[in-house]
């Protein structure tokens, strides 16, 4: 057979044995099918027993019971014998022995189990501008999300961040939707392509990255035009990659919770888009219809809106939800078909990931796999590629190797929990990695002496005397500030403190004790260079202007503390690119590269730029210099469903090996609506011997210059197209037929 | 006849002149009817003698020769003899004798010429929350535009301010669509009502107070459902009113700019609204679709994209503007009943504003009307009936008049132009009113020393040690902070300076030095009320805590500094509303009353509250009490076209007389889609003597409670529909039949 035949064989086989199965199904364990639970305390506490006792005698279809936040179970060797237990329960102890799904956080690795691969997060990751490394992080992720006996994990992230306040930036790929998509398409590949099988969950469907005030879960409430140009570019690449499952976002759109949205979950994700996979909740998004959106009265009004808006799963719905579904079915409110539809599609995702052939994970092979050098080689090797350098002033970097004392400060020099940013084990004896000031230790010569200070907590004052007794005795400072672990709204508070602390939403500077800190430092005279741990943007004008050495180092994972060692030391040159803008206050939100041309009335002189960040978005700097020239293009003009074909050459014109990423941009002169003043069109990381030339090459459809409408519809149309890489700049005409 | 008939005659009469006058037009004439000019200096300067040539040798329809910003001619006398002999030679010189409109900016008064009442700008005047008096002053103003022979003014503004970044927030009643609808309405009725013939014009249409970072005429980008509810509400007001005009906004919505969009300005303003009037550009409203939207490649695909969207006059089009629609008929582009329709509204406006009856207007009489006692006595009530006290610590005020020694100190203690704000005549020699200096020197008693020293500049240090040193030695200090004359995006700099000095949109706290001035001032203990004269609420978190008394003014007009004075030495009772919420810093935004619940992922206490304003919507203390009680609503329940009575009584508690104004305010506890928590119902001001009680009846239409659905249209629905007063609250069922 040919390997099309072969696949077409499996899927027959597949809807053989799932429509077979369905055909025996009771109702109640129909939907069984379509609640999960979980382990561990929030509202309320699910012990193992629980979780075990709703698969046996409930049939519950998912439970989570590792792999995230308020599970108690982190240790590596107990949680695949969790996995494998529930498996047991399930096969063996339900009546028609149907295995159940683990889907877990794995936001950036495995990170909820000790002894795993903790990538940076995908802030960072953006900023490697790197396809084929997101593909390895992305098959690393699922092979150890398989080795803990999981078979689904939330991700990847298709949110854009359109608002830097939010708490949930650094989980996201930055601001631009072509970068966001290229890279969540990537890491669904990467899982897709790895040696196991583990389904992946796009996430958050359709909108949620530009919350009311950055407030998590906020509504968005955007034009179509906008919702299809800015927010579902993500989603559609990687539908097209066969991503199994959809989450729905929180938060309303325009005044319908996605959750509850037969427009979005429906009409839009299915007919427009195609998705043909399932969608599973968020955890309580359809208990945030009645309690928080207000658009339902009851639980169980809930439970029929979101099943027939189009939501397969209630993630944590539990015995409720199937009481509910039943309760439903049996007044002759719901039609069973939308409930046969829902189990098709999870009986087809749990055959898809192979748990009807072996639900089992073996304990031998997964210690094998879990953490390996080779997987941390490969986070290693993205917090190397994230390391962005904003401002280099009379190359005060890289920092000598040889130097006699070097002082290393702040509150994230030294603390793994802040390194490696939320959605990962929280204590720092549960971590294994390198801090930022391991790090240097470990760079430096071996007769530089390393004082450490921390000088300042997050957002509270430290022994600041001591760092600037050291930083005056030093010959150079290291400086390292930023953000704590947080997830969501920056909690919780028991890590955290009270929410009016930093950070939260309305600060985007840094702190009063940090800042003090920094500037007593710079004050020394002593070469400081200032080091980012955040996940967000930080509003640093004052560093800006005072500080020659800055380097944003994201939430740079577990051995992210090497990467920006290096980059200080110049043991690895920086070639990352902002994500994101950088803005100089938060008064001057939103600070977008790709924001709407639009009038000045009494003349442009009279208003602050409408977009001046800090740093722009694609800014980042090298050790080395590279020369650009000759963008060119190919064509006379391009007609619809044609290609562009872009070429540029860039020499390192400097002494130093390095990469860059060469980013190409494009924007429409006219058109028939507002379009953004440009995008990104495509990337592509080169890496160049001192002296050494290339030519880059991208073939660009001609879809990505076309205009969204305010319908939501896009079309091609006729008019210049506009085309920038680093301050070049080349156009051709768009033409139609 | 009756009324009804003696109307429908005169509509008839009008039609015929109309139709005749149409009909013996050339091509050419009629397109000159669809254009304006003006006279000053913009980017290029149009004197006297150009408007002349405009009207005589192009028939241009449209001359703005002063009353507004860029015009030399100021003086009153000679405004009047300009306005009659351009239309002296309108009516002898031309072929048809048609009169010209001259439209003006009277946005708070005929403020553009001399003599003049300069009235509150409309934040403050919503913050006195007075239908009537709002009226009077759409009165006064039709009288004194009248009065110098212009016949329509552009406004009243329907803008709702939902950034209160944006330099135009002052032209706003604020932030609520309802509050904006009343009063824009009011406004409209006393134009219309006025003794005189003068057109209004909504503006501007169909959204612009929530510009993308605050920034003036930057896109607005809403779902439907916002637009319908929070920006469209104001414009149905005033056009069930009988509005003249509708000018569109600079920006774009949704991708499509107001000026190019046949969506808004003839499916939704004349299909759905049912708006007849005629509609004109913004000033280079119509340009800008080339020149900044990019949405056209030349002027004259701008003015066939604006022609055939539905603008029917292209306010500063001069003979450009002709040549095109000439061109484009003849070249058979654009039908000639498209510009028959907006002949048609032209000539139809000039009818109904009596210019073919008499276009003249008397000198003498003239001068009689412009800014008599009276008329100030109006302007000078709506800045008493704007005065809203923020806190008043320990009834730190009012002070008392007979304290030996007043400090009087900042920016805006004693200059005219920052008083009035823009849109006014900016040289203090142009201006007559009184100043907070001279307000509290005439409301002190004799024996009373008042001090004044600046203190501080808006944006610079002045003396601030003489300002210390006289505080010191005071009984008390009075310290006025706040803004100065600007206009759109804080321009021009030949007033402001450079545009990234305060004020810019970026930030909402006080500037540097008048922090400090306010800072050293509260340092020396004298007791201190800070006066805040400013056109947008300023983040004045520390004043918050640390200034006992804080008095918000807004532009309060040329009398102003009386009601000021009159308010911090207890010579009147505050009474004023904020008609905007007050943010803790620039980061907190958007921070409005009536934004959507939405769920809290990890709990509610990890968030910031969505709203939590210094001050918020609707707040203004009274140095008097009054207590609520028994908030009641007379039905069991409310069908769809009924109404709600809801009534509460309210008791002067304290020992003085007061103003209170009663704020009804309501929400839904569910709807099919997410709704406001809550919106301002309705709201009367009442007048009360030291310990009398009274009840406050209103009648809510139940479509007050409507649901506004993701597609903008509206619908009753079932549910729980709550009310609050102060802090009681009633509820009551909304059924469906």
């Amino acid at each position: 057979m040919t390997t099309h035949e072969t696949q077409m064989t499996q899927i027959d086989e597949t809807d053989d044995r799932v429509e077979t199965l369905l055909g025996e199904m009771t109702l109640r364990e129909k939907a069984g099918q379509l609640a999960g639970t979980y382990v561990g305390t929030m509202e309320e506490t699910r012990t193992l027993d629980d979780a075990e006792s709703m698969v046996r005698d409930h049939g519950i279809g998912f439970v989570t019971p590792f792999g995230y936040g308020a599970s108690p179970h982190r240790d590596a060797e107990e949680v695949v014998e969790i996995a494998n237990e529930l498996q047991r329960i399930a096969t063996e102890e339900t009546r028609l022995g149907i295995p159940i799904c683990i889907p877990i956080d794995a936001i950036h690795g495995n990170a909820y189990v000790e002894e795993t691969t903790v990538f940076p997060h995908n802030l960072g990751v953006a900023a490697a501008r790197d396809r084929d490394l997101v593909e390895r992080i992305g098959a690393v992720t699922a092979t150890e999300v398989a080795a803990t006996g999981s078979s689904l994990t939330y991700g990847p992230t298709c949110d854009v961040a359109r608002d830097p306040r939010w708490g949930r930036t650094f989980e996201t790929f930055g601001e631009s939707p072509s970068l966001c998509g290229e890279l969540a398409s990537a890491k669904a590949r990467g899982i897709r392509g790895a040696p196991v099988d583990v389904a992946a969950m796009a996430k958050h469907f359709p909108a949620y990255g530009e919350p009311e005030r950055g407030e998590d879960a906020s509504p968005v409430d955007k034009s179509l035009s906008s919702l299809y140009r800015d927010f579902l570019p993500p989603f559609e690449k990687v539908i097209a990659e066969g991503i199994e499952g959809i989450m729905p976002s929180y938060n309303s759109i325009n005044g319908e919770p996605s959750h509850g949205s037969r427009y979005w979950l429906s009409q839009v994700l299915r007919d427009e888009l195609g998705f043909e996979g399932y969608v599973a909740s968020d955890w309580n998004g359809i208990d945030m219809l009645h309690r928080d959106h207000r658009v339902t009265r009851t639980p169980r009004e809930s439970v029929f809106r979101s099943l027939t808006a189009g939501v397969d799963v209630h993630s944590l719905g539990e015995t409720d939800h199937v009481d509910h579904v039943v309760s439903l079915v049996e007044s002759g409110q719901l039609n069973e078909s939308v409930v046969d539809t829902a189990v098709r599609r999870v009986l087809e995702l749990k055959a898809d990931v192979g748990l009807f052939d072996d639900p089992y994970v073996d304990a031998d092979e997964s210690a094998a796999t879990l953490g390996t050098d080779e997987n941390r080689a490969v986070a290693l090797d993205a917090a190397r590629k994230s390391m962005t350098l904003l401002k280099n002033e009379s190359d005060r970097l890289p920092f000598d190797q040889d130097l006699d004392d070097v002082l290393v400060t702040g509150p994230n020099a030294d603390e793994l929990t802040h390194q490696v940013g939320g959605w990962s084990l929280k204590e720092n004896d549960e971590l294994d990695g390198t801090t930022v000031r391991e790090g240097i230790e470990s760079v430096v010569s071996a007769d530089t002496s390393v004082t450490y200070e921390r000088g300042s907590k997050i957002d509270d004052p430290d022994d600041l005397d001591a760092a600037v007794s050291a930083a005056e005795d030093a010959d150079a400072a290291v400086v390292v500030l930023g953000e704590n672990w947080y997830l969501h709204e920056f909690g919780p508070q028991d890590v955290n403190g009270p929410t009016d602390r930093f950070p939260n939403r309305a600060q985007l500077t840094l702190p009063d004790a940090q800042q003090e800190l920094l500037e007593a430092v710079v004050e020394t005279g002593t070469p400081t260079a200032l080091v980012l741990v955040s996940g967000r943007p930080l509003a640093v004008s004052w560093a800006a202007e005072h500080v020659d050495a800055i380097v944003q180092a994201y939430y740079p994972g577990a051995d992210g503390g090497i990467a920006v060692a290096e980059t200080l030391f110049g043991e690895l040159n920086p070639s990352g690119k902002l994500p994101i803008s950088v803005p100089r206050s938060e008064g001057h939100l939103p600070v977008r590269h790709n924001y709407l041309p639009h009038p000045h009335p009494i003349g442009p002189d009279e208003h602050l730029p409408s977009y001046d960040p800090l740093w722009a978005f694609g800014h980042g700097l090298s050790y080395t210099t590279f020369e650009y020239q000759d963008l060119a293009v190919a064509e006379d003009a391009v007609l619809e469903g044609e290609e562009l074909s872009v070429s540029v050459t860039l020499e390192n014109a400097g002494e130093r090996a390095g990469d860059e990423v060469v980013q190409l941009f494009g924007g429409r002169d006219y058109s028939s609506v507002v379009t953004p003043v440009e995008e990104l069109l495509d990337f592509e990381r080169v890496s160049l011997a001192p002296g050494e030339e290339t030519t880059v090459e991208f073939e660009i459809p001609s879809d990505a210059f076309d205009v969204v409408r305010p319908d939501g519809t896009s079309r091609f149309e006729p008019g210049t197209l506009s085309l920038r890489c680093e301050s070049l700049e080349a156009s051709i005409e768009a033409v139609v037929n």
